[in-house]
This record gives structure tokens, sequence and C-alpha cells, in this order.
């Protein structure tokens, strides 16, 4: 069975840095199976990375190694990390992006330090070719997490974004719009459990007022606004075969708030 | 040898939603040959979804498993389906998206009722994750196609862009802008014999008449329009290093005529 | 161990034409390693082409097989080649893609004339369908090179962007504008020499002045641009945090100055 790598960046597919950290990956482990889960998270946006993979991480086999470079502090001190947590494997840099995995559970993390697991070369501007890619690879190849550098205890953690009860109110934040223009919010299922049982609700965004949550978009008419739980057990703001971002004019950031009707 | 599954969606590749369905598979099929064949379908476009699987198909071997979803209707009575048909094997909703398939050929579907073979949870606006991506890997381990659910003998057919004769001239459309502005038509290879041999046509979009047929495009002047036959045996219409699309002011759908000159 | 096959292309993503080609191969070659440089190299832009296969070549292992495709002369008579090189394997047009390979070290060239290693029916428009990918694949499945037709000794030759002296300056050109808009130039590392012992430099592009050389993005100020060598070893015009392609006006193409401050 071929070791699994995910691959997840901003670097984006028009230049070549995602196939040369490939190349550089393929060098050490010969076979492997290489998957992308998006090279076109924000240019920086250390959040946006953090959020995809927490949203696809269940999804894969215990042991899979995920290599996520989102790296605006590439050639400073920042540290490298390789991080065990959820049965799974993490590499990539200490600025937040693994924040979702040091809360609940168990995790493990070692600094990339080990010379012997990087590039002859190491660049300033590259890690995710010279250190996170080898790391990987090496990983994958069976290298134990150890053997990698010394153990890190304190990660950054960034502040996630959540939902907050105020009230009689639910307040949380658009964390994404995704391609058919849903407004992915911080609000889970869970949260809205503090409204009290099976509330009849209304989601507010920029200012309009959303009725009801429905249970998926074809129970939408064509065009209109409506809340559901999307995919990953999150509320969504929709408009079926249209745009919640255009309809409301909310971005990433925006604020929502869901209350009783 | 792995089995092959390729995957076509109007996912986009912002979103992990891919690589969230690409771990799905691999939790069940670990030794697969994954092939994205694109994700760029436009949203909801269930024809421009069909027309990318019926160009690619044909030059993939037998027994590949073409995973697509391009589902406006998730959550709603739509069926899920998978199909055997050309040596091959397709999974996704029913809505359309395969009709190149039920024309002319042999092929059997069935419904993805059996629960064995879906993810334990199954949410109301993710089946590419839940319920056919799961399908597609049970198919490449091997699980025979009746276990997945019962026949379905009535899949949905929708009306597929063709070219019609009218007296002296053909009349079709164009179906697809490639990312050079080339513009494909519904006009088939086959469909000119109807103005009788090697005729000297005129090709008309959007008021622009353009003069004969070339070979490729290396016979076209540069920046000029003309018309040749494509690489999926359809009738293009390009501008040498130049795009079509912007010296027509065409866009899919636009009527195309041909006639004698 | 499967073979390595990478593909780079002007393609796009939205057009199945690379998953058509990746049907192919696998149609020839069943057990391979596909990896994509990118397939968003400008329309028809054989330079830059060229230039990302010259910064992620290097990176890959002995015996990997490139197959690029960036060919707006499909059809006509420009030459289709394999080529073998720096211990790997290129199979393309004959249009100056390939010309980083033909300066210093040892290269063989072979003509694709031999029909038994292209699709039966080859099309006037989609040769990396039916030529280029089909050649790629007989390689990885062991074809000697010779085996696809006769020697080509004098492949195309394209002027290759490279830095020049005049006097006290050094002249070059921005050659790629990568997503996080840095500016990649001519200006090699090497290059650098001419002007003296570890000078302290100025770098101008579109009339503004950068000074000095720092190492890498963090050591500039957030907004400000910079210069510094970058992961390719070629002189980078940056703003951290920022777009230096914003911030300066400048594109591919655009004139480079570094001399002494």
């Amino acid at each position: 069975m071929a070791p699994i790598i995910t691959l997840t960046t901003d670097f984006g597919t028009r230049d070549p840095f995602v196939g040369t950290m490939k190349g550089v990956i393929l060098q050490i482990a010969r076979d492997v199976q290489l998957g992308d889960l998006t090279h076109d998270i924000a240019p920086h946006d250390v959040i946006e990375g953090g959020l995809a993979l927490e949203a696809a991480v269940p999804f894969f086999p215990p042991e899979t190694i995920h290599l996520a470079v989102v790296d605006p502090g590439v050639g400073s001190a920042r540290r490298p990390l390789a991080i065990s947590a959820r049965r799974q494997l993490f590499v990539g840099p200490d600025n937040g992006l693994f924040s979702f995995l040091f809360g609940a559970g168990e995790w493990r993390a070692v600094l990339l330090e080990a010379a012997a697991y990087r590039l002859p070369a190491v660049s300033l501007t590259f890690h995710g070719r010279d250190v996170f890619a080898p790391a990987a690879a090496y990983l994958a190849v069976g290298t134990p997490l150890h053997r990698l550098g010394p153990p890190v205890t304190d990660p950054v953690v960034l502040p996630w974004p959540a939902a907050y009860r105020e009230g009689e109110t639910l307040l949380g934040e658009v964390i994404h719009v995704d391609r058919f223009g849903n407004l992915v919010t911080s609000v889970r299922t869970g949260d809205l459990g503090v409204l009290g049982p099976s509330p009849s609700l209304v989601v507010e965004v920029e200012g309009k007022e959303i009725g009801g949550i429905v249970a998926c978009y074809a129970d939408l008419p064509v065009g209109e606004l409506g809340a559901l739980v999307g995919s990953s057990d999150r509320l969504e703001i929709s408009a079926r075969e249209g745009s919640a971002e255009r309809a409301t004019g909310a971005t990433r950031g925006s604020r929502v708030r869901v209350r009783k009707r």
C-alpha cells in the first residue's frame, strides 16, 4: 500500500512550485500516492489554509501525511514542524496553520532540524521544496517522527473562527466563500443547540435576514437565499443555483448572527 | 494494475471538495490511479460536464471508472447512479450528465441505494463525498455493479447539442469555448456530408462569415478567423494565435450556420 | 518503481485536454506516476514553458519523462521530438520549448516519426494526445529512444533570457511574475559576480530604485520592495506580503538593471 501524501498550499498552479515539491518527494519516496487538496489558498492566509485542512483531513485514511505550506514567514525564525495527531501526520510551518490540531486530542510535534532529512542546500525562500517536501517524503518511507528533530511543545496557536453566544443571539462569521458563492460560517451544528431545542431561527448577514434553516439546496426556491447545515457540519448561507456571495455582498470575515424568530 | 478513477466536477480547485473525495476513495481503494478530467465545469452546467466526458472517455482504457459530479439537485429526489457502458463505468447523479451514454450502444444502470457502499452518514449537500466517491471506490476494488443497488431503466436523457439540416444549410451551435478562445460547435464531421461531397463551405456565427475549412491552425493567417475540424471530430471556429471568442463575440449557445458558398 | 511522467502545457485545466492525454498514457503505460508541473503557461508562450521546465526539472529523479506541449505550430511542419538530456527524457514540439537543454551538456534527440508509437489516427490539432502522450508512455514502458524515429541534430534553439554586462551595469529582464507578484529576473546569482566581490547593489525596474539585496522575504519591511536571490537562483524583486508586480507596474519582459551603489 503506497503511503498517501496530500498537498495544500497558497502557491497556485501557474508556477511550477507544486510540481517541484512533487519532484523532491519522488526522489525520496518513489512509491507514493500524491493528492492535491488545494493550491488556491489566498496568498499568506494561514487561517484559510488551516480551515481547508480541518475540513478534508477527517476523510483521509490513518497515516496519511498532509504537507501544507502557507508560509509568509519563510526564511525568518518561524519553526518548521512535523506533527502527529488524529492518527495522521502533518508537515509545515509553525505559524498557526495547524492550530486546529492543538485543541482536543493528543498530538506530538517535532522541529524539522535534522540535516539528513532536508535537501543538501536549503534556500531562504522555498522551504516547501527544501525542508517540508523532504520531511513528508522521509515520513512516507517510514522514518520515525522523532528522528526529524527535537520535540516542540509550544506550537503557535491562532484564535480559530468560532461562534459565541450573546444573550439570545449566536454570533459568528463567514469563514469561507466557496466556488458556488455559498457562505460557510464559523457556526457549527452543535452551536445551534444553545438557542434551545429545534428553534425556528433567523440568520442575519450584511443586513439581510434569512428565515429558517432548510435541509438542502433543493429545498430553496431557485435564486432565493437560505441557510442550511453544509457538508462540514457548519451553517452555510446559500442561494440555490445562484450566489449567496453576490446576493448579500458578504465576504470572508463578514459577521453572522443567528437568533430565534 | 491499479484501477483508474477519473474525476469530473464543477467544484473548482479552490475548495478542498475534490481532495476530500479523493480521501474517501483512498480509504476504500488504496491502490488506485486517480486522474482529474476537469473541475472547472461551469457551476451546475450538466451539459457542459457531459460534453467534457464525451470528449475524453474514448481515450481511456476499458474498465476505467469515471466519477462525475455536476449536481444542482443534490439532496433532492434526483437519483444517484452507477452505469456500465462502452466497456467503462460511470458514477454520478441522474440528471442528464450521462445522456450521451444512453443513445447507441448497450448500457446498464443501477440506483446507488445499498447502504454498505455509501459513507455511514450521508449529508444532504455533498453526495460527491458521501455517495459517489464510495461507489466509485467499491467498483474499483471489484464490487459488481448489481451489488450497489437495483436496476434503473429510465435514466434522465437531456436533448444533446446536435446539428440539423434546414434546406441547404446546416444549423448548429457553439457548445464550448476552450482556453484558446476556439469555438467548438455541435457540428460533427459526419454532419457535413449532407451538404454534398467535399463542398466549398461558408460558416456563419454572430453575423461573421468565415470562408472555407482549413486543415489545422497553422493554415490560418495569424489572427484571422477560420473553421477546421477539431480534435474531437467537431467543427471548430478558430483564430490562429488569437481568440475566436473575442473576434466574434460568440459564447456557448451561439447559433452556427454552415452552407455552400 | 513506477516511471514518472510530468506534464507541462498551456492547455489550462478547464478543458479535458490534459485528462485526455492522461487517458492515452494510461492505455499504454498503466503503472505510471503522473505529475502536473503546470498547465497555465500563457497560451503559445514557448519561452515561459521552457523556463518553468528549466526551474523544476533539476528536482526530479533520473529517468523522469517530461511531456511538455506548448505548441502554436501544431499541424504545421514543426517537428515532434523526444530528447535525452541531463539523465532525463523530454517529449514535445521542436519550437524552442527545450532550448535550455541544448546549451551545455550532452543531449540526443529523435524525430517522433515511427507510426507504431503514435495513436492510429493523428489529428492536425492535438498532437499532445496523438503523438506526444503516446511517445512519453512508450518511453515509460522502456522503449529505447532511437526506436521512436531518426536522430535530429539541429533542434530549434531560441534566444534564452539572460543578463548582459554593459560597463558597470548588469542588464536583464523580468522573465516571470509568480502568483505572489514576485518578479523573477533573468539575472542569476553567478551573474552578480561580474560587479565585483560582495558589492552593495541597486536594482532598477520600471523607474523604481531598489536598494540592497536581502536574504529572504522576512527581512523586508511589510509591503516594501526589495531584491533577493530566489529559489531558482535568480534575482527576484519582491514586496513582503505584497505584490512587487503591482508596486512597480512591471510585467514579463520589463528591463532590469543592477549596478553598484
